[in-house]
C-alpha cells in the first residue's frame, strides 16, 4: 500500500509538473503478444512526456516467434535493446518471468485475465483526485463484473483503505464471482438493480457487458439496456457522483453525460498517462528483480506461463501463502 | 486565401531555416482511418523535423473501433494522448467532428473524395516555388479528372488568383465533372489532346488513370496509354514548363523524364514535408475551435461523419450558403 | 578490410562512450520489404542510442507499390523524407539501386540470400571482442550451411585474416556449397561430427537448421537432434569457448548454457546495435554513391533487382571480374 500511495503521489507531482527530460536518451519497449492499443498508446504518451524513446514489439509482426523462438528468447532480445518494458500477455505471469531474466524493470501491462496493475493504479488515482481520499467511500460497480479483471482488481485495492463499501450490481449471470467476495474483508452488497442505492453513492464504476459472452443476442440485449445509464441518473444520484468506465464503451453510458461534472472517465483516460510516467520515472530510479522463494511441483494454472516455456515449479510466499512464482496463484 | 499565403510564407521561411526544436516535447497523432502512407509519412517527417514526436493509430490496429466504440470516442481518446492530430478517413467531415470535440489542433489529411486541403497547399507552393507566382498561369490537367480529388481542389484554388487560364485534358469519361466547371469563374478550356496546347502551358499537372475504374482490362490500356508522357513532350513544349504529379505514378510518367529540369514531382513531394511543418507549427500557435451556425435538418450526405455517428443537423454558412458544418455539402 | 577495422573501432568507440546527441534532428527509414523484426528494431535501437528519429516502411502497409508504383520511386520518396535508410529486400541488389538513386546514405539490411553485410559486421565484433583478434582461430560452423548467408558471409570476411581455419559441420544435405569453398583461400575441413574437434575450438558458430528444407518431418527430427548442444559440450571443449548464433534459436542450443560465460550468443546481439551505430555515424560524416564502370548486357540473376526493374545491364570491376552492379554476380 506504500508503493501504490507513492505511485499516486508522483502522478500527481508530474501531472503539476512536467519533466519532459527526466528519461531523454531511454527507450521503453512495448512488447504487446495480444493486442491493447489504449493501453500501448497510452504507455508510447507517458514516455514521450518524459523525454523518452519507443520501440514497439506487436504480436501479429514478432517472426522470430512464428520462427519458433521461445518468450523468454524474444523478452531477452527486447531487453537488449531497450532500458525498461512495458509487456501484455495471454499468458499469466509473463511479466514476471521477464523481470526474473532481464536486466532491465519491466511493467505488466496486462496478462490475460490475471492481472492489470496499471489499469487499477489509474482507477485510484482518478478516485482520489475526484474525492480527495481512498477511503470511506461509498463505490457501486456495475455491469459485467464476473469476467472485468478491472473490477476484480480495484475492488480488491479499495479493500485495503478503510470504511469503503462496494455494491456489486449485474444480472445474475454476470455478477462477482464468490471467490472474489470471499477475499474482501469489506463490507459490501450484491445488487441487481442500481435504482434504490444511487442517492447514497460516490462512486460509479461502469462496466461494458460484451455481446461475446452471451450465446442469444435478444437475451445479450435485453440484459445490456438494462445497465445502460444517461443523464436521467443524476436525477437520483448524490450530487457530486463521480462516473468512471475503463473504456471503450459501447453504449453503457449515453453521450448526454459526457459534459456534466460528473462524467470522469475522459480524465481517467488522461490520468493514464500520469500514472504510467510516475511508474516508468519510479521503476528507473529504484528497480529490484524479483526472486522466488524455492522450487517444488509445477504450476496447474494451464494459462501460466511456466506451464508453456518449461520453467519449472517455482514458488513464492504470498501473505503466507505459497503460490506459483509466475501467476502468483 | 490570406491564409493560404500565410501557410505558404511559412513553409518557405521553414525551408530555408529549419527549426529542430520548435515542437520540441510536442506530440502529433496520426489516425489514419484509411491506409495513405505516403501522406502518413510525410506528417510524421515534417513533425520530426521541428523536433516533436508521433503516435500512430491506423485503421486496421483500432481494436477499440472493433470492440463497437464510436470514432468520436476514439477521437477523443487520441485527443488526450497527444497535442496536435493528423486525421485520415473515409467518412466526410472527420476532421470536422475531431476538431469540433477536442481542445488540440486537428488537420485534415484527407476524407473520403471530398477534401485533401495539404495536398493543395503543397501544389501551390511547388507552383509558388518553380514559378514564382500563382497568377496569370497557363495549367493542363491530364488523365483522370473525374475522379482526382486533387485536380478538383487546386482548381479551385487557382480560381481564387487572378488571370489563370485551365486545360482540362482527359478522355471524355474521365473529365472534369460540371459541377466543378460551374464553381470556377477563371477562363477554361475542355480538350481530349494535350499536343496542341502544350506550347503555352507553364504547368503540367498529371495524374494516374486507375485501372479499377474500367470494367474492361483493354479499354484501361488504350485508354491510360494516350496520357502517357515521356522526354519527347518537351520538343513540343515551353522550355520551362513544369511537370506536377500527386504521385504515387504508375506509367503515365517515363523516367526518362526524371533527370530534367522540368521534372518537379519528387521537389513537389518533398515540399508536402515543408508545407506540412508550416500548418503545424501555426495551429500550435493560433487554434480556435470551429463552430456550427444553427441546427436544422439532418445532413443528407450518405458518407457524411453526421450520419455514421448520429450527430445531428449543425449547419454553418459557406458563403451566404447553408451547408452542413461537417461536410460542407 | 581497412573499412571493416574502422567500422569495428568505432563500434567499441560507441560502446564505450555513448554519443546520445550524435545523430540529433536526423532521420532514419528502415525500409523493409520482407519482414525481419529483430534486425529491424536493432536499427531503431541503434538510431534512438545516437539520438536520432525512425520512419518505418513496411512492405505489408506499403500501399503505393500496391499501387503499381515501381521499388525505386517508393525508394525515392523515403529518401525524400529521412537522412539515411537501412533497407531490405528480397530482390538482390536493391540497396545498391537505392544508393545509386538517393542522396542519403543507405545501408543494406540484406537482400534475399545474397547479402546482409551488418549481420557479418556485428560477427566479426563480437569475435574481436570476446577472443581479442580476428586472426589465427580455429572456427566451428555448426547447423545448415546450405542455405545460411550468414555462414557464407562471416567465412569469406575471415578468409581476410591470416591464419584462421575453419570447421564446417553439417548433414551431408545441409554442407557448405562447393562454391563457397572454392573462394576460400584459407585452410579448412568439412566434417558431419563435432564432437573430435572441439577440443580446439575457439569459437563454436551454430546456426538453425530450418523445418521447411525438409520434406519428411521424422528426417528433419533426426538431422536438427544431432547439431543440438547443451552443457555437456564443455565437457569436451576448451574452457574458454566461445559460442555464437545469429538467432532465432529454437532448440540447438539448450538454456543450460545460457547462463555460462562461454555463451556469447545474446552479448552478440546487442552488439548488433554497436555495429549498426557505427556504421550510420561514419556514413553520416563521409557517404559517397556507387558508380558503375559501365553498361553491357543486362545481369542474368532472376533474383537480381534490374530484372524486375527494367535497370538495363550496368556492370563494375570487382577484383578484375565483370559482375552485375546491383547484385555482384
Amino acid at each position: 500500500m506504500k508503493d501504490i500511495l507513492s505511485i499516486l503521489d508522483k502522478a500527481e507531482e508530474l501531472e503539476n509538473n512536467p519533466k519532459p527530460c527526466e528519461l531523454e536518451n531511454k527507450i521503453l519497449s512495448t512488447v504487446f503478444f495480444e493486442p491493447s492499443t489504449r493501453t500501448k498508446l497510452s504507455f508510447i504518451s507517458a514516455m514521450y512526456r518524459l523525454g523518452g524513446k519507443v520501440i514497439e514489439l506487436d504480436g501479429g509482426g514478432n517472426n522470430s516467434l512464428k520462427k519458433g523462438e521461445t518468450i523468454s528468447d524474444t523478452l531477452t532480445m527486447m531487453g537488449l535493446y531497450t532500458d525498461i518494458m512495458a509487456i501484455r500477455s495471454p499468458h499469466e505471469g509473463t511479466a514476471k518471468r521477464a523481470s526474473e531474466i532481464l536486466d532491465i524493470p519491466v511493467i505488466n501491462a496486462g496478462d490475460g485475465a490475471n492481472q492489470h496493475p496499471t489499469q487499477t493504479l489509474l482507477d485510484l488515482y482518478t478516485i482520489q483526485k475526484e474525492k480527495g481520499r481512498l477511503d470511506n467511500l461509498e463505490i457501486a460497480f456495475v455491469g459485467d463484473l464476473k469476467y472485468g479483471r478491472t473490477v476484480h482488481s480495484l475492488a480488491k485495492a479499495l479493500d485495503k483503505f478503510s470504511g469503503n463499501k462496494i455494491y456489486f450490481i449485474a444480472p445474475p449471470e454476470m455478477q462477482i464471482p464468490s471467490y472474489i467476495l470471499d477475499s474482501l474483508s469489506l463490507e459490501y452488497e450484491v445488487l441487481e438493480d442500481y435504482e434504490t442505492v444511487m442517492k447514497d453513492m460516490d462512486i460509479l464504476y461502469m462496466t461494458r457487458i460484451q455481446e461475446e459472452r452471451f450465446d442469444d443476442a435478444e437475451d445479450f440485449k435485453k440484459c445490456a439496456g438494462k445497465y445502460q445509464i444517461d443523464k436521467e441518473i443524476l436525477k437520483i444520484s448524490k450530487p457530486d457522483l463521480k462516473i468512471l468506465h475503463p473504456l471503450p464503451r459501447v453504449g453503457e453510458i449515453h453521450t448526454n453525460l459526457d459534459s456534466t461534472p460528473n462524467a470522469v472517465y475522459f480524465s481517467q483516460a488522461k490520468n493514464g498517462v500520469f500514472v504510467r510516467q510516475a511508474i516508468m520515472s519510479l521503476l528507473m530510479k529504484d528497480h529490484t528483480k524479483p526472486v522466488y522463494d524455492g522450487v517444488d511441483k509445477r504450476c496447474k494454472n494451464p494459462k501460466c506461463i511456466s506451464q508453456i516455456e518449461d520453467l519449472g515449479g517455482k514458488w513464492m510466499d504470498l501473505k503466507g501463502k505459497k503460490v506459483c512464482f509466475y501467476c502468483e496463484k
